[in-house]
């Protein structure tokens, strides 16, 4: 049985967890952490696992819980992680941080656009950025692991055949991303009541959002050289899904079909990654609740360009699903363990 | 492996079905049946199993199917399973069918409320109807389930102890439902377009609901005397759910807590139903991609009525669930085999 | 041009009033009150109404506001305006009030329902129920009108020729409502986010709701004796619109056409509400951004009971159209002045 | 007294020429034309005009139909209006085509992405594109007017000025779109059932759409040279709205405020162009309902772009409201006659 923390429990991404692994006969969930709701009955506040747990949400003592869970999942705000952290919590218990704390390796990149002092620099070399379609084998001997974002996630894996294989020209990449309103959080602002985010689109963070650098990062040790992009998130009137589409110019002169035989090189045998048949758009719904990435590409011979979609579930292989992954790779457990789910539709 | 076969399988509770059993490996969906998809890949069509089957659609011959399959789901229009089943079918194979042909037991009420001829009246009395709450152990034995409506399973469990119990006056007994709008199929009409039902709310079917005779079947059973009700459903904005209010005088001065306490009698061992904590009030986002009917009651002194009220995934208890639940019984497995599922939210 | 105040005007019946009377060319709003964004911009925090008004949001000085307006609005929380009033404003000035402080003649019934001290009673009798309907002459001469809530209005109306013709039996009277979420205002409380609220229905204030008895004084003067009803609102996913299902036993013996012609009696000569056709159920698509109710009944001979449904635009004639319309009567200007509002669909 | 027609009255497009129109009192509407459902009440199909007008729905014969308007809409799907027009049609009366028709100027290259035969190439020349911004003088005196696309509308009025002044590098233009499901019309088709669009976003159409061609064809007048782009659309879960983000490198090295001031110069005497204050991005719930479009822009100094924004209500701007706004030059009446409508929030 392994013993597991939520730090951020009552979050979306807490929450998510919650869902998943108390589905588990192979996990137990042993502390419930909060920030506000301390002393609550965990089933009042999400009563979907009402009768499936009476754990009663307790504090984000890092300390503390670093005695009693094997694994700790904090899907706390940025700068909670890095500024708890210490080798004692990590000498005793695997840390998987859902937050953007250990993503950027370059700590002065991070303070830049975060906008917050990193607490805890030392443990950047050690983290491994957990999406094991990468760095599947470090995942697995890792004490602490970066959870990635859940941009960065649906836009990484939708591109990063053709820049890691330089078929594309990563100077001219540009990804227009469209979310769902739960990786807004579950805090009480008047811009994500249902009346502000029902029946409309915008664009926010334009050239400034935060997991933009992820992006460029991980884009970068693909190509193998510095990579800048032009990223613009939406936000959609739905409660779940990312769905990505990228532009580029193609540097080499390759058909459709040799383009989609790349993607099936690199995804064939990954499980959570499906390739979808030409011709067809990835659409969120056929994804939702699972922990599926659907990617597919089209060619434009007008343009020259290649457009890249990917369509993905914010909460699960956006957050708490691949955390878990990550988790079955770090415990030895076969990688689709608790995640073989099929997408719920409608 | 239990071999199943799915006719109906490309409408919503077909898909549903597929969903719920292509996460089980004790299962063999051997048959996807469908009128309009006939030789189209079914991964294609419900791309949210893409990659979980290379299953192609097939016509809906029961007769064939029979030969096949160790049990047959038909999720198909009223009409199909009456004017299909023979005996030799029933000498093969379990059948639950999730139409109304084998919900009436009064094949006269029946043919009014539905306005078709029953072309197999004679299976009417072996016919058990699938709801496991009140008919577990017939249903173990059955060759034929009439697997319940919708509404009527979320509206008959809301009220029933109270009125098997005497606590309520059932000649005053009023429900109001409300569903999304996935109970009302995957054919193409204009009046279930998006922008016909999104930002909208209405009553159908008032006073007419073929669901109704239903519910006052099971309810006159639990009585011991002809109920009749009013019963109005009404379309929500929704994917799924439903969500009773169910309104009607107290015949016995019962306080609200030993009200609770009749309902904790009645289900309390029942894993699917769950009786909520006092003030809590049944919503359809707490069960939504589960099993669970989620039930409460509120007493109103002034009026000396009682408010009852449920909610429940009307895809899965509502149909495919409670369906799965009935083939789990009918071939002695654990009872919540595969249907163990967190809720998902948001 | 009539001078308008609007206090609480950045709340969502406050932004209905700006939007329908910036259309308008003989009405000038002098005062744009709000607690929250006092020195803002209003266009910043509407941007639909950007370039409509160069209005900076004030405070809430209903005194000052007086010597200013011709009329003000009070869009604000139950007490504001009871504990504001005095003969000094009211001699200088209207006041229509969208609160709840004037509509409950019994001050010792709004205080147990509403949990307030009023801080006024002097002006309970003065007061007038701006529902222009029942009280048209009332109103054309009145200074303080106490603008009826959303429910009731929709309510009241959708039953009141039944009720006051004897017709229906209003011990037996059922009303089941439900509410998009506008109705729940702006503020920013975790229960009214979109994940929370989305793919979702619920009933709430079960048995207590505080428009109860506002319905019962208004339909107990109808029928002259005291009406005590059953009333549950249920939260919707949608921005507008309230959806009204009563249920009552017939008293008198008529058949569904009389009882059409009862209300087209009542309704014939009312510009905003509309009788639908038989068999048409009103749905809240076909009145939204209106000021219509469309009401429509369905006799069920099985249970003698009739069903009376009704459907409106809680923002327009369930708050800030009804408030319009109630200005133009006092300002003896024609009652649909800036009010002939084709609903928009979809 | 104007007489107006509309074929194609009982789509959405018509719907809302209906809406608007039946707003105003010099305007009569002589011709509900319909394809389905000749003979009917036209109240009874859009049960938002009920009481408005008494019309009943006609067929499509646009002869005769043009010896009793003054101005005939024709909302209908590509291929009819080019099919139908004649030199008398013309002769008698005015005829604004909302289809694409008479959009592209070249024949072959209509032919080409609308796989159509033209009918009635010898009006290309002489009709107008009914881009009030861009040919407003050449609609006042135009016979037949080219209304233009939802899509074009939204894409040529975001990126316009710096096109036009040589800003942008147009060979890297971008358009990433997403509307809401309006746009797809009111035909009865499984992809835009509520359970199929609800809690989704896709692209379609990707590198192929229709809407490419019309959008290249006024950027290329506006740049005086060819100018190919790529255009995505997404299909986004609301009722209403188009939200474009596009991107392009810069040409000239201009800071956002000098970008900004290029935009009010084009649009500052616009009355239906909005240009947002620095840092405000468009969203689509300020325009509902009305004749707007919002624009703003976003400089990258990271990668050399802009980020070009619009957003617009794809009925009203899009469709039905361009329309009248082209009637109403037509006629010499005041522009926005009719159409000075506050967007409805929420």
């Amino acid at each position: 049985m392994i013993k597991v923390g939520i730090i951020g429990a009552t979050g979306y991404a807490g929450g998510e967890l919650a869902r998943l692994l108390l589905q588990r006969d192979d996990v137990e969930i042993v502390w419930f952490g909060s920030k506000s709701y301390v002393g609550q009955n965990y089933g009042d506040l999400y009563q979907n696992v009402y009768q499936f747990t009476d754990g009663v949400c307790q504090g984000d003592d890092l300390e503390e819980l670093s005695r009693m869970a094997d694994v700790i999942f904090t899907a706390t705000p940025q700068g909670f992680c890095a500024s708890s952290m210490n080798e004692e919590i990590l000498s005793r218990t695997k840390v998987i941080d859902l937050s953007a704390d250990f993503r950027i390796k370059d700590v002065s990149v991070y303070e830049e656009w975060y906008k917050l002092h990193h607490a805890s620099p030392q443990f950047l070399e050690e983290a491994v950025y957990g999406l094991p379609e990468i760095n599947r084998e470090k995942i697995k001997n890792a004490r602490l692991i970066a959870n990635p974002g859940c941009y960065p996630t649906c836009s990484f894996l939708s591109v990063y055949p053709l820049v890691k294989e330089g078929i594309i020209d990563p100077t001219t990449l540009i990804i227009d991303a469209k979310s769902g309103v739960s990786g807004a959080g579950r805090g009480a602002k008047v811009n994500n009541l249902y009346c502000e985010v029902n029946e409309s689109m915008k664009a926010y963070g334009v050239a400034s959002h935060r997991h933009t650098p992820e992006i460029e990062q991980q884009l970068s040790l693909a190509a193998g050289r510095p990579v800048v992009i032009s990223f613009t998130p939406h936000l959609a009137p739905m409660d779940r899904g990312i769905l990505v589409t990228a532009y580029a110019s193609l540097a080499k002169n390759l058909s459709e079909e040799e383009i989609r035989a790349v993607y099936q090189d690199y995804y064939g045998s990954e499980e959570f990654v499906r390739v979808l048949k030409p011709g067809v758009c990835p659409e969120t719904r056929w994804v939702k609740g699972s922990n599926f990435v659907d990617v597919n590409i089209k060619t434009d011979p007008r343009t020259g360009r290649v457009i890249m979609m990917g369509a993905m579930d914010n909460m699960v292989k956006g957050a708490a699903g691949q955390a878990i992954q990550n988790m079955n790779l770090m415990f030895g457990l076969p990688e689709d363990k608790g995640l073989k789910l099929v997408p719920m539709f409608p």
